[in-house]
């Protein structure tokens, strides 16, 4: 998985440097669409991520935010999110980045997420540690809500908002203070380097967290759905902490699972 | 006003050094107190700041946020934030920022806000426009509040909370998405070089808004309460806008301003 390793890292950079040039060109990207907008600079950067990614593995599958999914020869497959934090971007607020994983069969085996406004690149693989820029790094000690930092995310699907609202309220009453960056791969980095101590959302998609999730375990975190299962990127729901702060974010999530929901309405 | 100009800007560089020597001293700053947490770079900074401001013009007041008033001989005072995201810091979360206004009577006529993470430096005189890094900055133009990142703060003061999260609620559901970035004085400035477009809050004081507001009204944007009368820096309540977006903003904070809360109890 070295030369994986290696290629996504090179990938991630130079999808930054295609990001950090749109930023310069501010205006022409904005206000393409509604809420979620697609820039030209996300495609152009999508583009060069799947050109080198299955350039240098042609038996690869590739999933990706824009144009979907690209079949494999078998059970491997990329997932990417060229532009994690598009509102952001579009509006030349600088927290975006660009974030590749890898994924065998049911698991993600390698993660990748770069800040090209920071130059920081977040990286990890199964099992074998996280890094920031190379050096290792791990999750906060922290294990009292009322002294945690915790970012959260909101549902592009309006309807999903009143719920959402609820959740963030019990959060933010719980714990030393919200954050909404507006990037979830980010969330989950600084989760992973200690700059937060959690994160949670629901309404997330695979190639959001799929690398994000990895680096955050692999640096001493935990993450899981609302009610404490196992991860399933598909799943839209995430709750991710530094790890002793786990149980406590599930206590206030649980109840709002989408599993619960529909268990609820049956 | 020149040389207070210029004072502030090399004082706020200078604190901005303090705050990231601290940064990098990690866990010692961390959890002091519960929820304001007052950190040793705090406290540094704003002896910084003191003997800065107060050796070049000795004659002058000064309200900072630690050690409170310092009588002057006049009316003129300078108000600073030695830093503005203190949550932020202890966590090292890499958004924070020095605040420096200098008042004349009831007017603030020059503000610097400086970021020493990503080295960027928002100043304004009153009547002559406004600079990030010394070129000229103004907002954005957007006038459709759905298509408007708006950021907010959260009162410490938790029995404020219920109507912080109606509030939120309320602008959640009717713009493109909110930010909670941490840094009162940092919002300011991002609505004055148009990364968002809209910022509110209950519970500020008089240092954490002070010079971003005049920043942001150098750079065409609008700033007042939340019913629309003239901002008083002391009144705790600021709705800071682009300039097109302040009228839809009031619409939703005008029946959750404090004057407003106080007139419905009597």
């Amino acid at each position: 998985m070295r030369r994986e390793f290696d290629v996504a890292v090179e990938a991630a950079r130079a999808a930054g440097g295609v990001l950090l040039e749109g930023l310069g060109r501010g205006g022409e990207v904005r206000y393409k669409g509604e809420v979620d907008l697609v820039t030209e600079t996300d495609e152009a950067s999508e583009r060069l991520l799947k050109e080198r990614l299955l350039g240098a593995f042609p038996g690869y599958g590739l999933l990706a935010e824009e144009s979907g999914q690209t079949a494999g020869e078998g059970d491997v497959r990329w997932i990417v999110d060229p532009l994690d934090g598009t509102v952001n971007f579009a509006h030349g607020l600088p927290v975006f980045a660009v974030s590749i994983a890898l994924q065998r069969g049911r698991e993600v085996v390698l993660g990748v997420v770069y800040d090209p406004v920071r130059d920081e690149l977040f990286a990890a693989r199964r099992g074998e540690g996280a890094t920031l820029n190379g050096k290792p790094m791990s999750t906060s000690r922290n294990s009292e809500l009322i002294r945690a930092l915790v970012a959260t995310g909101f549902p592009y699907d309006r309807t999903e908002m009143p719920e959402a609202l609820e959740l963030f309220g019990r959060f933010a009453t719980r714990t030393r203070g919200m954050r909404r960056l507006g990037s979830s791969a980010l969330d989950l980095c600084y989760v992973a380097c200690g700059r937060l101590d959690g994160y949670y959302e629901r309404g997330i998609q695979a190639w959001d967290v799929a690398a994000g999730a990895l680096i955050l375990e692999e640096a001493g975190g935990r993450v899981t759905d609302y009610r404490g299962g196992p991860l399933d990127i598909e799943g839209r729901e995430i709750v991710a902490s530094n790890g002793p702060l786990h149980t406590a974010m599930l206590e206030i999530t649980r109840g709002f699972s989408g599993a619960q929901r529909i268990r609820r309405s049956t």
